[in-house]
């Protein structure tokens, strides 16, 4: 078995979740926690026994003793990191997103494809045992010609007004996952109709943005979509998926977060999940055992780069459509 | 209690399943069941023990011993005899739609608003103990301000292409219900955004119509919604409906046929329903029961024409978006 | 089509239910609705237009434009007017049980043998579409040998302690429903182990009974059982049945009393049903259509009185068993 | 944060379990791996780097440098490790059970009593999400008063005949878990009542054992329980659990693997659990983590040596039960 020697870049609240997943995978030594504050890096070390901690970033990226690198740094930073690690030829794996626009998406892209590097990008869902179980269905024929799909992605706190302002809007922020499943399961979209309100604090418009939003897709292969998403609901983190096809029917839901029902007052009672933290915990551990897996394998991990730069296409498609009032074609985002 | 006595219109294989819903309505008496084929006829009263059968459907409404007139004619004969009914001053229940035009059911409109009679058309869904209970919920506040609306509706099995010829399309044909429900339990429909394709046989195309759409709705009151409609599944009669707003979210979903789970095969299987006459059995019993206990009580019963006149606007307005692929205001119609 | 002149007995609660879905069977003309209170009679013979309300329970069996009975009479009338119907050579559905005593209903059951009427009893849980469809799949060998059978019935209000002094006690009173089930989808009885508590009232114990129970079964054929009971619960009406074979295991469990969940409060929540009339509305319909059927078809109906009996010995050896805190033997019951 | 410096024994494929488990725990050092066969430490040592791997398993126990002890050995040695432990003075997580026998789990408990060190038995289920939930629940008093608890567990998979000579029968092997969870929801067992048979394979009756098996339980404090258990289904790994009582009934049951339902052929399917790694993979997690927790805090952890001491005792009453076809009184079992 081939050991790893990783650098860990971001030692937050979900670098932290990363790093107790990483300390999980046989074969990995984490070398370097890196982080801007010194404490959390030694905080985050501390978890994996990492031999060190330092608030050199750059530098661990660099270091002779590290061959792969792990992103979990503030959202802004991706970009720039991930550069650093195709420079520095480094397989990497980065929290998503990789850019807030197009040109520094393609820019990554394309330093990370000159490098030759793999480079994957954290959408978990594709590794949630759900979504990964309906891409094999799909694989496997079981769904025949996919017909039409349909996502939801609603949160269940509301965000601080201020996140809101540089969130990029709530297609690229939310939605995003949705349509990175979109491809995942059903291919391409080629085409964006969206609407949306603020229905839950009108600062959302005074930020130019919505906290409620509908859209329909139109994928290459002929399927159409609906999606939604919210800003906030009272009931939990509301993520549902469905591809209808063919010969099958495939619905990704999570409704129960524990396997108790508790019965009284001529009813039952089932505890849906809070957040991603809890619904995606699966999946967050899947994604980095998948990751080392493909560079023991000598494959390239997926999604990557690419896949990220076509998944925000489609979701600026959404948000120019929301913004211009009329469907837009992905391809028109360029 | 009031007893009436009924001029039962129509009695092919749904009008049979009304005969023996109204046969367990007390106090309804059917003086006359009426057919255009006098067997149909006859074997319709047979049912309810008729005092007749006849092939005489006009003279049915006008008989002198009739005082409550239910038609489940085809439906190119609906108009004209609630206009019948209309000038016989005497309150009607009528099976979905009034009319396939906006003219034509306008004019019914008129002559039952004239006549001031109860007219009473056959949205059946209303009437399901899931849908009434959501409304009910919603009355209650339980959901607070409603947000977002989604509604499926498809069928099991693909009908013959000469149905489609006539059928006005799928909107108005199969989603009309969900507008229904829409109007229902959200309110009125600003705004129809719909796209469509022939995914499943190419020759929806050359009718014109498609068999698979997606649908976004804005509501008058800023609430979102989606919509989707196919012409077949493997999978069984695929109605649902949700609900979401301010305070909770309502599901309605009959996922199971009969409380039945086999598990083998290290897995579970539930069956689903395969179309409107198991979906919708309570519903068929209810929503006649309900009609007598507003004639008795002197309610008006609900819904009536002029719902489905405002209902038809909205699959007229999707209809119209569709073929003209732009977002349509409801008030376009006209 | 035959028709079919019936004389109902027994306009209770329950007897106006079977009115009303006995009028929605075709060829079925109630001559007589007798009860020992005319007014009732008199409104329950309005509910079916019955040609006749009378006092004269004795008399509309014999009247000899009647020749179908159907009893909805009090439980300790059911005897007596079985052997009346049995005289009277008439076909007889009758309401379970029908009799509190082993002797007595041996005597019923000679009486309607030597006559050679149909008599059918009403066990109408085996008309569930649950239950039915359970039995068909066994019928279909999809569950193959049959090695584990489960009841539970729990009542969702405790009853008058009243009611309890002549209700023959828990095993006798409720679970005489499970141990028919256990007949009807496994086979019969041949041991049964019980054990009980007053852990509600106390006053149960005074009474010489228990409002909570539980048991274990050994069928003739070596499957297991276990059965639990209790006369209330406060989430509603709590029948579950589960059958597990060398193919399949099967529940039989209507969970949701309503096609609607509602979330919110980070959970979701559904109604459970409340107690018969509303669990087994089907199932009561569906007993009297087939009653009817059978008689058309000349095929004898199921459950007859032979079943009650045999699911009467099993509920008296549970009640031996209960008393004599030892295993008891159904053929020890005689 | 204290650090642990931890001997880990035995790395058989659950012991390998643990130790992926143990590597994602923060602060916890794993000195040394040990197991009889030298290439199984080695391997295990890999998965989490640590210091040593080793075929001494009393050498690990006492080693200076290691301070907490695991044992995840063949069921044969957990008695004397144990006691090696106590000796040694080193708090101790060992895998269930602690014996086969009365006399050998006493001695043990004995042994670690006097030397006073936290001991915990990995009764992991009391760990599932489902189960603490449920323990949550009855503690806040939701339950009320508890009337009646059910059990089920089978497995999906017959084990080799073999396996079964040594088992002690399927209560103590298979229903030991369900007497730990009646322990741990309702309270003490005072009374069992057991019936069994061969009714899969006939060589269970010359085993002297069963594979099907179901038994009543009256517990201390009033309630009544049933439990079922069977040594293979065709349909998965079948856990359930109910507690119901005066305010609610919780049930426990994890129905479905993956959030996925696939629907076709007029119903749905979803996948059942196989085995305990799959439905228990978050308890294995959760009770290592919540044992070093223990320790840091300073509590002893639960379930100890006289839990498995004591829900041992319930299982060899349900054996004796079995065997003697009477009902036994868990004191009898000395």
């Amino acid at each position: 078995m081939t050991d790893f020697n990783v650098a860990f870049l971001g030692a937050g609240r979900m670098g932290r979740t990363h790093l107790r997943n990483l300390a999980g995978i046989p074969g990995v030594h984490v070398r370097a926690v890196a982080d801007a504050d010194l404490a959390s890096a030694q905080a985050g070390a501390a978890l994996v026994r990492a031999d060190r901690a330092t608030d050199d970033i750059a530098g661990a990226i660099t270091a002779p003793d590290v061959d792969v690198v792990l992103i979990s740094t503030p959202t802004p930073t991706h970009a720039a990191l991930l550069e650093q690690c195709a420079q520095a030829g480094k397989p990497v794996w980065c929290e998503k997103p990789v850019a807030a626009t197009l040109a520094e998406t393609e820019r990554v892209l394309a330093s990370v494809e000159a490098a030759g590097i793999p480079a994957m990008i954290g959408f978990m869902r594709r590794f949630d045992p759900g979504y990964a179980a309906a891409r094999r269905a799909i694989d496997a024929g079981e769904v025949g010609t996919i017909e039409r799909f349909r996502a939801i992605s609603c949160d269940y706190t509301l965000p601080p007004i201020e996140y809101i302002r540089t969130s990029g809007g709530i297609f690229v922020d939310m939605s995003v996952h949705d349509f990175d499943l979109a491809r995942f399961l059903v291919g391409e979209v080629e085409e964006v109709s969206a609407w949306g309100a603020a229905l839950i604090d009108p600062a959302y418009t005074e930020m130019g943005d919505v906290d409620s939003a509908v859209a329909m897709l139109r994928f290459t292969n002929g399927a159409l979509g609906v999606l939604e998403a919210s800003r906030r609901t009272t009931w939990g983190y509301d993520i549902r998926t469905e591809v209808a096809g063919s010969r099958a029917r495939l619905v990704i839901e999570a409704q129960q977060k524990t396997p108790l029902l508790s019965s009284h007052g001529l009813g039952y009672h089932g505890g849906h999940f809070e957040s991603f933290p809890d619904r995606f915990e699966a999946a967050y551990r899947n994604e980095l055992a998948y990751f080392f897996e493909c560079l023991r394998a000598g494959e390239p991990p997926m999604p990557n780069v690419r896949d990220a730069l076509e998944t925000l296409r489609v979701a600026l498609a959404a948000t120019k459509s929301l913004r211009e009032g009329r469907p837009v074609r992905v391809s028109e985002i360029a």
